[in-house]
């Protein structure tokens, strides 16, 4: 893929960005914050991105939509284990990643990423330049809707279904495996679709592929919160989801091989943190109340399951 | 140190839990409530453990302490990179660790840890059992008062003092070094002391300088509780309270040592995790209102600095 593409990937991610943002703003009525942002000359990693955030609003009570592109002058070994011929070639990364958390607890916790990244052999022209492209989406209602869960499955189907339909199980698998709490042997939610390093489709296809997945949140998520968003709730539903949010930290901090690494080696605090809840809670050994409808969530929502 | 002997170890452990709970407890009104636990047969570790907690009391939101016990079959490679005859050696670790998060915004956070890992030469007896120590408190404030600070660096030092003049400078600073957020560049409170993998004045002393860290507690934190649990304090001081909590999870959760490894590697999830606060928040970018009491904790108390 040649550098002149590699900006039509750029140009793909901030106009998905917008759309999001924008149509998120609207069902709000309250509009998202930019943050633009720039690496200072000297950090390991050079770029620069659009942090997008909302907090407090009507419906949503902190939802961040970051973008960001970032230059290295080599690529990790982490990146290059199984393709010896790119060791230590220098790299791009571009993505936009979302997680969005709402007020009323009928309505779930969504994540979603798409992100491509492109490097050129040692010695190469930038038209030498190798792609991979990664994301997914994934839902984490704190109670449950069967209707609810299959749509946002269906849609994920829908967008993969053109590239192949090996595509939408597989991914669906590696979704349960990834948004996985070992140490609660817990699922994050009822997952969605992860894929990385993918190029199996070759540079194009890939990328069509990832724009697929990419376009299809909208109608994935917006048609739940629609439907959820008005439910009365009381104090017994808000407490429940301010419990199930801590679970959300433990996965992202502990286990989120992204937030984890980007902590640890330098990158952007506060826009990798959006990802955390506004308001959260820990209590000892949570009682379950048997026949109750959070123990319905992880009776019925949270164990692996065929949604389709 | 003799098997006879870790049995004494094991006598003032629980015996400092008791008098630690026994005190907090009455000066809450509220109990802790015990929870003795045991590993299945089968887990990679065998022990047990009784994990004390106290939640939604008058005077504490949640306060954890717990003692545990465990042996295994090998000695883990990061304990004996320096110990190279103890390789594959089988161990015994026990240890006392406590999290107390108060209501009241002016008491701070105050974490303290005794611990001691023994291992026996593969064929040798229990007399040949090598014995380290580690430990330490450190405190976290929301809103700092010097006069607290200097108060329990003091009790530090007085513990230390008996041991060697030059354990407390040591410790002071390997707490400074350990208690450090790197991704906010930032310490997680005042510091206080925290050592490991000590063994440098033979099993006995050693021993009895941890006994020595361990009874200064009640001494080094109730009396600061005491002073400011009462003052007045208003929605802006809880909000900051919640907001600086989420630097405790982050610290926690991304980079201590103890509880990353332990989750990760199947520990007791919610004995591990009563260091959690009970409600915290995240807020993009929260500004610092200049020469605000709020300012004054990141210029004043946060940054490094010799408290006696």
């Amino acid at each position: 893929m040649a550098m002149t593409e590699l900006s039509g990937v750029r140009t793909y991610l901030l106009g998905l960005q917008e759309r999001i943002t924008g149509a998120v703003a609207k069902l709000d009525g309250q509009p998202f914050v930019a943050d633009a942002w720039q690496k200072e000359p000297g950090e390991p990693l050079q770029g620069s991105g659009v942090t997008q955030i909302l907090e407090q609003g009507s419906v949503f009570e902190r939802a961040g939509c970051g973008f960001s592109h970032v230059r290295g002058p080599k690529l990790p070994p982490s990146a290059t284990q199984h393709r010896p011929e790119l060791a230590g070639a220098p790299f791009e990364a571009m993505g936009v990643s979302l997680v969005f958390h709402p007020r009323n607890p009928y309505v779930p916790t969504v994540h979603m990423n798409v992100r491509m990244l492109a490097a050129t052999p040692p010695g190469g022209a930038a038209s030498d330049a190798v792609c991979w492209f990664g994301g997914g989406m994934d839902l984490t209602p704190y109670y449950g809707f069967e209707e609810d869960a299959v749509h946002f499955h269906q849609r994920c189907k829908d967008a993969l279904e053109p590239f192949g339909s090996d595509k939408y199980p597989r991914f669906k698998q590696w979704c349960d495996e990834y948004f996985y709490l070992k140490h609660r042997q817990e699922q994050r939610g009822i997952g969605g679709v992860f894929f990385d390093d993918f190029q199996e489709l070759g540079p194009d296809r890939s990328f069509a592929m990832m724009q697929g997945v990419g376009d299809a949140f909208l109608q994935a998520y917006l048609p739940i919160v629609e439907r959820r968003q008005n439910l009365p709730y009381g104090e017994r539903e808000r407490d429940f989801q301010l419990y199930r949010r801590g679970r959300y930290v433990e996965f992202n901090l502990v286990w989120d091989r992204g937030t984890h690494f980007g902590l640890q080696s330098g990158g952007r605090t506060e826009s990798i943190l959006m990802s955390m809840p506004p308001l959260v809670s820990w209590q000892y050994q949570r009682p379950i109340e048997p026949g109750s409808p959070e123990e319905r969530l992880y009776q019925v929502f949270l164990p692996r399951r065929d949604w389709l």
